[in-house]
């Protein structure tokens, strides 16, 4: 396989590296991944992480595993493992899928996961240009968790939007969702901006609303972890909250995503999965010992709530998701 | 002055003891109030907090200070200080005010303290028996930030009324919002709630809305740090937030505070002074350092998202608030 490079991963002559987003900001520490079950043990403790990237990753490292000399029985073993490393995000699946797909028609399984790595650089390329066109000169955006280069194999899918109008001289004002119980906003979201030098502030997830009835904020882009045929989609617990709060006070909402992200086997958000993950992400050194608590890892948005829909295809709104676009666009 | 005990605050023989709200739960430590400085100090660092209690703790150390021998000049100097330690719970006004005049009458500091410390006894039980009437049995009840024993010299003022309620026999379920960035949901209403053994269940903020979809929230009971004339109300960052999704979602949602947090000289909640506090509470360790964080500790929430406002006086409903009904109740 050839050499691939992104934020977050990178492969050479056959070694995996992965970078641990549980260590940003504070340390930038790459994990060496040397087989299959370490790939799905860093899947699962979102070292790795983001639905674009999470897809690319194990697909990747299925590759490698072929390379390595597993018969096609083991690997089919290995993809369903990989496959059900973590149940919400589609891209995961979808990433497999098509490795399988590969492995039945005898194809080679580098050159599949090369290409799979190669798409999501060019969709990530073609939302940010299609999501960039939405964004003016002085918007104040507000995000929800990280969907950036450490997201996908390339520029991102909401960020990658924010970071190309950037690029284009656009200059915009970013509002980073600290996104607990993880902090995926305050980590990863911050470390990216920093780096691209675009102006942003962090807040707490429960200041959006009072950011917004302030009027710093005019535009929302957040991410997908899977879009269900009729623009229902889940994304990192807190979206649903931010897109109600957008509609009360009349400001666009937008979910970017990859087609791979769109998943037509689900009619409506209802059919999509929702990760449930251990209390003491919630609870973690605060609360009292033993307390109960809920973490679901996503949420879901009913697609009446989305002013459009940015997809690497086009842009979508409300009336085009309701009259079953997604079937024809994705 | 005679011996004042409630769940935080403890005065005996001069000696004033206040528990240390910052180290809850982890550690249970009273802190030995020599001074207003130290009064002072322990408000604005939050180890003392809730709008009735800083009202109730800061008179009674005013107190303490006239019976070690402090002049009146010296008593009015020390009462604007400690008047000016946070800005936005008007309790704390009110309470220092009464102390004030009872000293341009020669009044007796301590009883004019004792006073209101016994007043928010009787005004927090009143509170309750209002709140708990418009809880039923089997209701699953969201609140936001700590309203309990921890933030009041009684029962408390949102959970005062739980806890009125649980103790009338009505099977109630409580979620606890963590409240970022100080986690006075995870830390205190847990605390509190474990004590009472009432059954709860922490969420992060950004996890309300998927709450209140999935059907799981039917009331909603939160504080109040100030109350304007027309019935809009500054409380802990994040409950207007709370009130949008309540609209959206038909479930109710109501304020819950004694009339020494009604301030009609505030027409309207544009009027109630919003404390901003330091980026560090939010930016923490998590955050690249050197990040630009927003951090009021306050929102408002207009009147007409409140389902129901409930002081010890009786309950208004928006259309009461609107007519200006808060001019008789306070």
């Amino acid at each position: 396989m050839k050499t691939l490079r992104s934020m977050g991963l990178r492969h050479q002559d056959g070694k995996l590296l992965l970078l641990d987003q549980q260590l940003l900001p504070r340390e930038e520490k790459w994990l060496d991944i040397r087989d299959p079950d370490q790939m799905i043990a860093a899947i699962r403790a979102l070292k790795v992480r983001g639905a674009p990237l999470i897809g690319v990753a194990a697909a990747v490292a299925l590759a490698i595993h072929a390379e390595g000399g597993a018969n096609a029985r083991e690997l089919r073993e290995v993809a369903g493992a990989l496959r059900a490393s973590r149940p919400t995000a589609v891209n995961l699946m979808a990433a497999i899928d098509r490795m399988l797909a590969a492995l039945e028609r005898d194809e080679d399984l580098s050159n599949a996961a090369e290409r799979i790595f190669d798409e999501d650089v060019e969709l990530c390329e073609r939302m940010a240009e299609n999501g960039a066109a939405l964004i003016e000169d002085g918007d104040g955006i507000l995000t929800h968790c990280n969907t950036g280069g450490l997201a996908t194999a390339g520029i991102g899918t909401a960020l990658g939007a924010i970071r190309k109008a950037h690029e284009k001289g656009k200059r915009v004002h970013v509002y980073v969702d600290e996104t607990r119980p993880l902090l995926q906003g305050a980590r990863l979201t911050c470390w990216e901006l920093k780096k691209l030098e675009i102006p942003h502030t962090l807040i707490c997830d429960n200041m959006a609303a009072a950011l917004m009835r302030a009027g710093r904020v005019r535009k929302i882009f957040v991410g997908a972890d899977r879009i269900a045929a009729n623009g229902d989609f889940a994304n990192k617990v807190g979206t649903y909250g931010v897109a109600v709060l957008a509609r009360h006070h009349g400001i666009a909402f937008h979910p970017v995503a990859p087609r791979t992200t769109v998943d037509l086997a689900c009619p409506t958000g209802d059919d999509i999965p929702i990760e449930q993950r251990q209390a003491s992400e919630v609870s973690g050194d605060a609360a009292p010992s033993g307390v109960s608590a809920w973490n679901p890892a996503f949420d879901v948005t009913p697609a009446a709530l989305v002013s459009a829909l940015v997809l690497d295809s086009g842009v979508y709104d409300a009336v085009a998701l309701a009259s079953g676009m997604l079937r024809k666009a994705a």
